[in-house]
């Protein structure tokens, strides 16, 4: 990585940093300092608060885009297993991105500034829920690519809208709103199998049933 | 109803349409103007900002915790259709209400004086959205009180934090978001029911599988 890389690395971190602990009302400053550069040198690598948002909300989303939720190549995990714990891992990472990120997200138009941040986040969680909820599909037997209400759902419980839900309705945590999330896309998944007419037996209304199982037969 | 009580309905009223187009940053002044009576007046019935806020917020969930989603007695409608029709309600309104109401539920540290308004509805909600999930429970046929994760479900899939995640994330309305959520509550139902040990049958898994049905059966 060259030395002007890191540095636009190291003024990234802190521009996070700061809109973790502070929300997104940092100045170029404030940002400057914590990252330790100067301020002419923070406008040279980003000219406008906007363009430092934008690429600090690229920045944080890369990870998942880049395939974060996928299983190591060639694994087959139990999809059941996969999404509960990506929807724990994702929970966790709402509750340490901070309010900052959750101000852009839930009310882009607090400043104009700040809505071109919001749809890059956009674009990026349409590719990654889209990539996910694909790969959860395979892993269950699906055929061909899952129905588009599916993706919904997974963009949905993955979101911080629905841990924000159960941070500020039900005031729990992420741990919580990680179990809630999975169990609705446990439930969605055995749904839209069902619906594609694979894949799924709930055993009969028997008094010893237990918790449903995936068969796996096509 | 008494002058008072109409001239304070009439308040809570402007206070309401005025948060719906215009948001939580609107002024006493406003308010007076809008429901045709004098600052005077108002702060006689209104103190502060907060009491007015506050008491808006109480009003417009006064329908929902006094049973609006409830069938009427006597009645004993399909669970499934009840929590379709139920949810697509619950999302009109959430459109309905605007961006005003939505900035105190998402981000309710914006100013204290809206913490105290948003810790009212969540009170509301609590109580409806468990005596909800109780009528649900019990037309599906299921024992005792729905599971404590059901009721969080059902509170999470009616809330403007998943109408808002349909409409910022995914650039849609209340008609799709209802019905994200309403397919969500159906599987979560059913597996709630299962877990029981009661009433949902899904049909083996013949290529003649259909959407799966109550039997009723416990």
């Amino acid at each position: 990585m060259s030395i002007r890389q890191q540095r636009r690395e190291r003024i990234l971190h802190a521009a996070a940093v700061l809109m973790r602990t502070r929300g997104t009302t940092i100045t170029m400053d404030e940002i400057a300092e914590e990252a330790g550069v100067g301020r002419r040198t923070l406008f040279r690598y980003f000219p406008t608060r906007e363009d430092l948002l934008v690429a600090a909300v690229e920045h944080s989303y890369r990870g998942l885009a880049g395939g974060q939720f996928q299983p190591p190549a060639g694994e087959h995990p139990d999809p059941f297993a996969l999404l509960d714990q990506v929807l724990h891992l994702g929970h966790r990472q709402s509750a340490n991105a901070g309010r900052g990120l959750w101000q852009i997200v839930s009310n882009p138009e607090v400043g104009s500034e700040l809505a071109k941040a919001a749809a890059v986040r956009r674009t990026a969680r349409r590719i990654y829920t889209e990539r996910f909820t694909d790969t959860l599909w395979t892993l269950a037997g699906g055929p061909g690519h899952p129905p588009r209400w599916l993706i919904d759902a997974f963009s949905l419980l993955e979101s911080m809208f629905t841990y924000y839900h159960q941070v500020l309705d039900l005031e729990q945590g992420a741990e919580e709103s990680g179990t809630l999330a999975a169990r609705l896309m446990a439930a969605a998944l055995r749904d839209a199998l069902v619906e594609a007419g694979i894949g799924v037996c709930r055993e009969s209304c028997a008094d010893d049933s237990d918790r449903p199982v995936l068969t796996g037969d096509r």
